[in-house]
């Protein structure tokens, strides 16, 4: 029984956590937020902006843009300030805040980013319609989550696929839902925004794409799910050779005939 | 017991099924085809051209190519025949013959295009070795195929993801891979193509996409898992009210906060 289960993030606050979410930041930047510009004067929320991760890449690709990122961890607060300062970024404010109940009147924001975040609320379309009401009418919302139903490699492996379950059943025990980007589109009509639109983007790793193998199956996803190896063990929702296997499993795809797909979804509404 | 298990077709012969292949290559046509253009002049080999589905969309983006298409099945032909020739195509002359010993001589065509054909096949690497011996130096294969382990959608279904699985189950039992799309990579380097490049194609559908609701969901997808109905029940792969549950969910996710995705792999490598 978790105490503040709205609250919790299955993949922790550690330090190896931190440098897996870094590597994938820069990974996937340009196939995630390539076509994410917001002109300058534009003020812009960043509902769940972590260790700024995404942050530096808002701030860089709309340097005129008044950002304003929030997160509920102090912590990640911190680590997300000096990230973007490190980045030279000069146009983010941060705030610690609850997305709940943010500390915004009606209609303040021309934008809002959501990025990894809806997959680890308890009741994501309450927070989109909180989200909604601080946007300005014709204001748009960005929401960007991954699928880890998505997943799917050559060699297959039962074993692979059972330890990637571990960590959806672990997001979903803390309230989470890591299916949630094939989800994207009713989400966002049930907040009542408009115009809905969801594009998929597609990563598709073989050997031809050594970055991707390197940078996305083995330090963003497979880094990932070895992240929950205690918890899934401990909760006896695999054993220790089958979890051993699986890993296993999904190295093997690195290999120069493997390959690898993950899909992450990218929805826009308009208020 | 199969008498020719190399040859048998798991989708069958029927009027339904020749319906679901029109249904399919319309819907499908530019997402899967826009970027396959041959030079007039040029010959270029369909192998395995069915009843001729794919056979006028490339008749219609290459009408200057020579086209040879050929097929095992005579009674295939007849109908690619025609429905070639009523599309107005001039360019494509019909064969029969067996992808596993091709009538024509080494370094016959210029280009060799194969489309849902693969994963049909018991040995797809000693047929891509057979269609490479028939390629000039520096001609180029073309490759497509679905993959049905790409296929999740919302709301989630054990039910429909089992009525999946007998598709699957009675493609293997066939000789065939109907998860063949995420191996097409390691497929063609190992039948000694160069240059090997794989791009997924992800079809994702949601009410904003009518025409694909009905054209891919209902039209393509379903009601290809609703062929091999007769067989998964004979076989006891599912009870009778699972399966009907499976196929229920799968409309399901036609209506209008559903969702729906499925990823089809395009792969190209040079002799």
């Amino acid at each position: 029984m978790k105490t503040n289960p709205r609250h919790t993030y299955v993949h922790g606050y550690s330090r190896r956590e931190a440098r897996r979410l870094l590597d994938q930041a820069q990974t996937l930047t340009e196939l995630l937020h390539h076509d994410t510009l917001y002109p300058a004067g534009s003020r812009v929320l960043e509902a769940g902006c972590g260790i700024g991760a995404q942050t530096v890449t808002l701030a860089e690709k709309s340097p005129g843009a008044l950002i304003t990122s929030i997160d509920l961890s102090e912590p990640s607060l911190v680590q997300a300030e000096a990230r973007v300062k490190a980045s030279g970024g000069r146009n983010v404010t941060f705030l610690q805040a609850d997305i709940y109940s943010l500390p915004f009147g009606d209609g303040t924001f021309d934008h809002i980013f959501v990025c990894f975040v809806l997959e680890h609320l308890h009741d994501p379309v309450p927070a989109l319609t909180c989200l909604r009401r601080v946007l300005k009418p014709g204001g748009t919302i960005t929401v960007i989550e991954g699928d880890h139903g998505s997943a799917y490699f050559s060699p297959d492996s039962e074993a692979a696929r059972k330890a990637i379950s571990c960590l959806i059943t672990l997001q979903q025990e803390e309230g989470g839902n890591a299916l949630i980007g094939r989800e994207l589109y009713p989400l966002l009509s049930r907040a009542g925004f408009q115009d809905v639109t969801v594009s998929p983007r597609m990563v598709y790793v073989d050997a031809s794409h050594p970055e991707l193998v390197e940078g996305f199956t083995k330090q963003t996803f497979t880094a990932m799910v070895e992240g929950v190896r205690d918890e899934a063990l401990r909760q006896g929702l695999v054993s220790r050779a089958e979890w051993d296997r699986g890993i296993r499993d999904l190295y093997r795809t690195c290999e120069p005939d493997g390959t690898f797909c993950y899909t992450f979804f990218k929805g826009t509404g308009v208020k």
